[in-house]
């Protein structure tokens, strides 16, 4: 019996792991000197047995120091972030960034790549033609310092044992643990020198949290953590039964960012956009709370300050940004069976969608297609005749092109009943100050 | 999301896994394209859901299929085999095999090596200068025809799935679960060609098993594995709360079987001997019955038969057997502290000395040592004066001595009171015939 197989039994047999320990799991898995078997075990006991409280942030501790931690005190000003727990259609960060900086605050992010229905927020900018994700560090800092707004791919050099484990955890079924997911959002939040943070909490069919109760969870966990090193976190759990706007896939998804950013497109994402910022302008230095937040970061849209602010930030990074200039691909049309009211838009569907088009990664190492998605023509509550155009999926082979469309076509239901629009912003948890 | 991230999430949540993912299991872990990663989560989800019984059964099926299965009817006659779940100081596989053959029937054994207090049977008998553990399997059935009785070391062709997850349960703290332990006994005696099986469950402080209702649960699921294959199985669950006899080690345990085949030795060895004896017997074809059986083993362990048949099958085997000639490795004795009686021998921590001492395997590349281990001077119930010697541990090495001493310093306890035996055999579950 060595002592990593001790530590595996002493959490399948329902104990607590202590720092020392969780400590040598995460060296161990960065250094090589516990193999993914080990590994892998460990984390199935932690998944079925659960984890603490205590343990949730002795993990996330454990990863913040595996790897190097960024320091951004040289910015002088607090670095404000949003993280989602991941939706279907969720631009909110294309908007949300140039919209906090216009506002006069610092908006800083680093993003994974991750695997979804479409790619990360990095992806989405990397249809932009041009558009730099990979900053070195001083550049990165001079960025937020003169215009306020940056967002860069994750650095390797962040939470190495999180790289590590999140592979592992994505091909041994061990994804689903409130303390693992907390642990790992927050040890990279921590680790690339966030000042405060507004986790966008997605509950419904299309998210990864299925319940309210389940969510809230999360969010206490993530609040623990952030509370623990000082990083004021706000979580606001927001509705994803239906996709968030209208566009599912990198380009288009920026294309309708860009419409709200002019103070148009989806009221959905207006919504969610103004809730986010309001509650991260209400973490910054400028003195304001959530509603006057709120108030400043709807004027912005409104006069055109955050869609100039975009198009510097694009500029300053690198990409060159044409509203409407993109490579348009063969479309398939979903069209309703009969007529009545949209009573459901099927956002799990949708995503599966615009993800078999090529929108999105099934493996890490799958390559997206910028182009490709899915346009809804209908939402819920709208009244449609009988061969109506629903929605249309965007990609570049036709194979995958009428695979997505069968999955399409399931998309929608149609009722008698104009369906009771349901509410967007579900609940929230409020920082400590 | 690969196949096996599905079988492992779907175990994870509890659901029953049938025979087609089972076996998609198996098969990927011996082709390799299951890694070892996804294996130990796996294995961590059955510990922690458990196996039901229809699982447990298309396990041992599926392993029973990953490898070779000999066919043992050119003996024409049925091959019985014991099994021990394992216990400190149980030689008696070493006395029941000649005891069996000087009966009339037929042993025919497939030990593996194993991990443990000491070597497994294989070990021991090697313990004897000489004897050849590894035979072609003509030679195996020609010995089984010819003189009743053939043990050898477990083929690598048999099982060979149980092998690579066997070495992945050691590591990974997925040994304890009763469908997993089950199948693995019972899917190598299936695939050996066992055809009638002998199972000692062994219960108590030096067994893998602390309580009868535990053992009760893996007895009966070895014999529903036997049932289906029509291999009958009678479980016999005895006691090993003290070490069976007065040796654990290699050579100390061959020299005990020895004294019990002459009709001497420790009552309760001869004891357990007899009565998985009288079990076994009933399972062959001599048409006796239990209480028939044990009683013509008893007769060939006094009239000389059964040792004549041990120095028979050593000779055939290669063995050059010579009654106490070995070398004597040097010893440190343990002494009582006051007077009364021996209330208890802990087994456990006899096997963990003897372990210590060079007689065990920690490692499944370790070496055994042959001559060492313990030799227990008084057992439960015997009256001891202060400073009598209790017990003796043998080992090469001075380091290793000292450090066993220190152990077996631990293992007798003595009161006022002469302790009231328990009882030997606790419990069976008969054979279906």
């Amino acid at each position: 019996m060595d002592f990593v197989n001790d530590v595996i039994a002493w959490k399948r047999d329902g104990h607590e792991l202590d720092a020392g320990r969780l400590r040598a799991f995460v060296d161990g898995v960065v250094d090589g000197s516990v193999p993914s078997y080990q590994a892998s075990a460990l984390l199935m006991a932690m998944v079925l047995q659960g984890l603490s409280d205590g343990e949730t942030l002795e993990l996330a501790r454990a990863l913040v120091e595996s790897g190097k931690m960024l320091d951004l005190s040289v910015v002088r000003r607090p670095v404000l972030d949003k993280h989602s727990s991941g939706g279907v259609g969720d631009k909110v960060t294309l908007v949300l960034a140039p919209l906090v900086a216009a506002c006069g605050a610092v908006f800083g992010k680093m993003s994974g790549r991750g695997l979804g229905h479409t790619g990360g927020t990095v992806d989405k900018l990397e249809s932009i033609p041009g558009f730099r994700v990979q900053l070195p560090q001083g550049e990165f800092v001079r960025q937020l310092e003169r215009i306020g707004v940056a967002v860069v791919s994750q650095s390797e050099r962040i939470v190495p044992a999180d790289r590590i484990l999140y592979a592992l955890r994505d091909v041994t079924a061990t994804i689903e643990c409130d303390g693992l997911i907390a642990a790992s959002i927050m040890a990279k939040k921590v680790a690339s020198g966030t000042s405060a943070l507004v986790l966008d909490v997605k509950v419904g069919r299309g998210a990864f949290m299925g319940d309210l109760g389940h969510a809230r969870n999360l969010g206490r966990l993530c609040r623990l953590i952030g509370d623990a090193y000082d990083r004021p976190t706000t979580c606001i759990f927001t509705s994803m039964e239906a996709p968030l706007g209208r566009t599912v896939g990198n380009r288009l998804e920026v294309e309708e960012a860009w419409q709200v950013l002019g103070g148009e497109g989806p009221d959905d994402v207006r919504e969610v956009t103004l809730t986010l910022a309001g509650a991260l302008l209400a973490l910054s230095d400028l003195g304001v709370d959530e509603p006057e937040g709120r108030r400043l970061a709807a004027a912005a849209l409104d006069d055109g300050r955050a869609a100039e602010h975009f198009e510097r930030w694009c500029f300053v990074q690198g990409g060159r940004w044409k509203p409407g200039e993109f490579h348009r691909l063969a479309a398939h049309e979903a069209r309703a069976a009969r007529a009545g009211y949209v009573t459901r838009v099927d956002a799990l569907a949708v995503g599966q969608a615009a993800q078999i088009a090529g929108a999105g990664r099934r493996r890490i190492d799958d390559t997206v297609d910028p182009a490709a998605g899915v346009v809804l023509q209908r939402a819920v509550g709208d009244q449609v005749e009988a061969g109506d155009p629903l929605a249309a999926v965007f990609s570049r082979d036709p194979a995958r092109r009428a695979q997505a469309s069968a999955v399409l076509d399931r998309v929608f239901s149609v009722g008698d009943k104009r369906p009771q629009p349901g509410p967007l912003v579900l609940g929230r948890i409020e920082a400590e100050e």
